[in-house]
């Protein structure tokens, strides 16, 4: 494989285990704790905190490990990239978390695509999306540019761990992993019709974390290669 | 931006993003657990720990991640740093503290402000938080004068995360973090009448600890510029 | 002792303490939280997480810490190790699982040897053990072909506190603890007729990883001598 | 302060942090999380491997974080040190062990010192505890012996928190914190008719973890001056 099909290949299946973990821990969480649904999400935010940063230590020194397209979108722009990056990267994004939605779906025994009838709409929410997507983008871009990208993978799995608990939206933070959500009618299910919404937020989330990265972290480490 | 504006800067978003973390989560598990008050605080102290250590972290090399007025009153005092700091430092970490709380109120669509009902009263509890500093206010200076910085944002996540459990006031330990409580009625709120007794206690903690870390640490690596 | 002797040493006990502490703790978990399985799969994933990633800390330096009949396998094939290798390392860890799992039944005054009832069946379990088993393949040789063993140890042992909720089989992902669980009637035991069946998708899971981790690493580094 | 004193000073602050976190957080689950011991374990554990953890980072450098009889007695016997270390570190953990849980009793407003009612007898749970005290005894002196003292924070507090679940007497592991809990007649207690067979437990246990420590690491780096 060449670099660049080992990247892309890399981001899809890096984005599908992390929807695998993210929805198969909710589905495991809802059926073995019936009735608490504060001990489903802790369930649910132990495993995506471990599961994420064995993932990006993974997949790190293949892709880059972003699995979510405002992380690759912010680096073109922060690190002057070209955009073809974002080309590849994004569909990889996406299609790998509806792949790894349906993967969750089918270890769980569950319809292998089913639209989740979750609504997730509210002001509140989306000042929660916009505010966790800030906050990841800030802290990703916080270490790339001060030279500790080796510490992406613990401290994202922690970012996103607290960011369940500390967030009302339960923090996706992700647009792929968002529509990837869609494909599950289960405890991390979205309904299509709250997708948009969610997305507009963490654009503007992103978009917040782009300038904090910037402002206090203007110069740079020379820009690696990968995240 | 200056240096100095920066430092400014990121001692009022990291001490925002520590009151959101701390009430924003302990929102959820109130709202998502009701009945266990033991699983509650154990949602809360998953959260924070991990998110207190990411924000330590992420602001560590923009103005050491003090978000406690202790810290950097120990710090100045233990490292002869000018007064100055605690000019600029404190009005940020309290400032930040009461904007993170309203932030966590926005998020979870409570009144953006609603000052605290939760009396927490009781010589106990006053022990509790002199015992919570001093041991807070050793651990950072301890890793700080035998040249271990590197090691704070796990350690201090992880003191806290036990923290919040074998205390019996679950440890603010924080003068700016109890400040700000005081302007959310939930989970983590305390009654405005309670603050001045714990603050106190935590101001004998804070000097316990510097005295210890003195003690137990006397010759300090160089001390470097930021914590 | 000499090396090899001290190596097998080490897979013995270190695949005897892997049992017994997921069995044992599957006993402490059943026993204390009656009621709320989901809760036991948490106290479960949590101590397994903690407890696999120190044995890996301690027995790197001895055997390699592979305690996984496929892992060794997989290791020599990829690196070229002599077939012998097998030879020695696959009874004890086999041996050394079924050791553990009477010490933890012993430890908790069961029976010390009894055979489990659990039955463990379904197309959706084998798919999500082969998805569990080619994970943990990826995750080890990732590591060990990017030069970052030494971080074996956290990330294996988050991988497998993560894929206990993420997956339907609560990843189970090595034969020899598939045997070893079979001999205690427990929380995490499993039946005999259920046995074959999850070591051949373990096996079909082995060959996945082996795959990815040849073909998304194509440059290994210099193959150490021990995982 | 000399450094003998300081290291005095360290282990009996040490051990009192330690008995503190570990008798404190045992009062805080129980009185918050009543009719579920499972649920109240887990979250001692969680509090006593953060606690732990950080205790042994702090004072690594002071007195090589030893909290513990056993440990002091293996690294002297192993590492032919003086026997008046023992003179000296063994009453200040037994001595901190009793101060902790005072420390803890009154931080929650339970008598200052109440002798424990708590029966932690049984051929069983002697069995666990040589195990837990061997498990112990090997872990630390594994990572001494192979010049990797550096992890014994993370490793030992990850050791305990799976300890807690995998063995049934939820791991004292410690003569000098066995002594201490008798001294709180609550969550954490041990009644002092029980002390004897566990300290004769750990002393076997200590034991065996000796000779395995000896056995698999035999070519020791040369002995730090403190673990």
């Amino acid at each position: 494989m060449t670099t660049t099909l080992r990247a892309v290949a890399g981001e899809f299946l890096g984005s599908a285990g992390l929807a695998a973990v993210v929805i198969g821990s909710g589905i495991a969480a809802q059926s073995l704790s019936p009735g608490d649904v504060g001990l489903q999400l802790f369930e649910n935010a132990f495993a995506t905190a471990l599961g994420l940063a064995v993932l990006i230590v993974v997949f790190a020194a293949v892709s880059g490990a972003h699995f979510n397209p405002v992380v690759t979108l912010v680096d073109i722009v922060l690190h002057r990239r070209p955009w073809s990056v974002a080309a590849t990267y994004l569909p990889a994004q996406i299609f790998g978390c509806i792949g790894g939605a349906i993967l969750a779906n089918v270890m769980f025994a569950e319809p292998a695509m089913e639209i989740s009838s979750t609504d997730r709409s509210g002001w509140n929410l989306w000042v929660a999306e916009a505010v966790a997507t800030a906050g990841l983008i800030l802290t990703i871009f916080a270490l790339v540019r001060t030279g500790r990208s080796h510490l992406a993978a613990p401290a994202v799995g922690a970012y996103i761990g607290a960011a369940y608990f500390f967030t009302s939206s339960t923090s996706f933070a992700n647009p792929a992993i968002t529509i990837g959500r869609m494909f599950s009618d289960t405890f991390a299910g979205i309904a299509p019709s709250s997708v948009l919404p969610f997305i507009a937020a963490q654009l503007v989330g992103a978009t917040v974390g782009w300038l904090l990265a910037k402002s206090l972290f203007p110069i740079a480490v020379p820009a690696p290669t990968t995240v």
